[in-house]
Formats: C-alpha cells, sequence, structure tokens
C-alpha cells in the first residue's frame, strides 16, 4: 500500500533532499549537437523506497530507477509532466530553503525550452549561463 | 523575522536532514566514567541557516551552533526538552522513512534515562547495544 503524502511534508522533504537539475548533453541528432534535459529527482536509500514510491504516486509522473549502489531515485523528465506538475506545485506551496532559487531558475529553463529558445545558439548559451549557478553554495541569493 | 513553520514540513525536513543521535562520552565526574547525551539535530549549509533558526523557534528550546566549516547545526540536548517537546512532536506527527526507527530508538533511551538506568552497569550496557543498532543502513526495520 502506498503512503499518503501530505504537501507541506513533500515541501520539507524536497528541501532536504530534492535537486532540480538542468542536464545538458551532447546530442548528435540535434541541430547543435546539445540536448537540454531538465529533471526533478528525489534519491534515498534503498530501504526508503516506498518515499520514493509514495511521491511518484502524488504528483502523478516520474519513474523510481536504480542510482548509485544501494540508492535509490525519483526522478521526473518531460515537459508535459514538469510544465503541468511539478512547476505548479512548487509555485504553489514554496521552497523554504535555498533550493527555492534553484527551482526558480529550473523554473525558467523550463520556459525558455517551452519558447523553443534551447534551439537557437542565444537561448542555449542563456540556459548553459543560468545552469552555471545552479545547485552550487558559491552563487547565493 | 523568522519564517513560520507547518508540522508536515517539519517531518518532511527532519525526515531529509535531521538526526537522532545517543552520545555515550567519557567523564570522570560519572560514576561508571560514561555520560549518555541523547541529541536531536538538523545540519544546513549557513546560507539557509534562517530554517535553523525557524525550526529553534517552532520547538522553543534547542540551540544553533557552527558544525564543520560552513555548516551549521540546530541541536536539542536536556531532557526536559526532549521528553516536553522533541519526543512529543513525532509521536504526534511520524516521521516517513526509516528515521522513524531511530526515533523510537532514541525515545526508548531517553525513557531508560528518566528511569535512571543509564547510572547502572546493566542500563547503561542495554543503551550501548541500543546505540549500535542506530543511524546505519545495516540495522533495518
Amino acid at each position: 500500500m502506498t503512503m499518503n503524502l501530505n504537501a507541506q511534508w513533500v515541501v520539507g522533504f524536497v528541501d532536504g533532499e530534492g535537486c532540480f537539475h538542468i542536464g545538458i548533453n551532447q546530442n548528435k541528432e540535434m541541430k547543435l549537437k546539445l540536448q537540454v534535459l531538465p529533471e526533478f529527482t528525489v534519491v534515498q536509500h534503498e530501504v526508503d523506497q516506498q518515499v520514493l514510491y509514495a511521491l511518484k504516486a502524488y504528483f502523478g509522473c516520474g519513474v523510481v530507477r536504480k542510482n548509485h549502489g544501494t540508492r535509490l531515485c525519483y526522478r521526473v523528465r518531460g515537459h508535459e509532466n514538469l510544465l503541468s506538475k511539478i512547476i505548479p506545485f512548487f509555485e504553489k506551496h514554496p521552497l523554504k530553503t535555498r533550493k527555492h532559487v534553484d527551482f526558480e531558475k529550473f523554473r525558467k529553463v523550463v520556459f525558455l525550452m517551452e519558447k523553443r529558445e534551447h534551439l537557437s545558439a542565444d537561448g542555449l548559451e542563456k540556459i548553459q549561463q543560468i545552469k552555471e549557478t545552479m545547485n552550487s553554495t558559491t552563487f547565493l541569493r
């Protein structure tokens, strides 16, 4: 049976364990040879995998996959999921740690991609610049 | 201004970042030369210190102290605080990860100390045995 989660529990847990990440990978299929891949992830030791499945059920999207060693990862990719589920949730229920800054940048990149800016060299550079300031304690509020 | 916290946010954040720890330290003042020191802690990078001060305000006890490097720690010690504030909170609002197992063991030790069992060799050994199974992924549910 999947455990039921409360919105504020989800925010607290993501403030602790969540990650908003912009991957930029080589991809020969793309015109600029680079693919932008935004993803929201939460990693846990496998003993707590039921929490990851509960997040998957709560958001109604994403997958639970093996990560490194004994760790598992709940991961959401795909614009439709990010735009209709993940982003609206964290707009409605703001994060309380500096992770809210990463979320704002992540959201900005997803919106830029929605306007197809990642397909131009200028847009891609803008996204790369945003990415460089994320998930780091060097770049503060 | 201290941010307001919601109980479920606190549970989610502690599920991610909290620690229930039983310290057993040498102390020549004690009859058995060992002092049992239960503590509840939450560690964060200093950029998120306002979250630690918010936890301090929320629980109405504990201190915020320097930890290692650029990290700070919210820490609650003292039986009165643990028995009247921390333990009742997590009894009322259960943790969802395996940390709830550590909390149950922590609670058991604090109750044993309340009965002054840590002052006898037998009681101290019982506490040491409980401590050895805590905060580890080797000892599962």
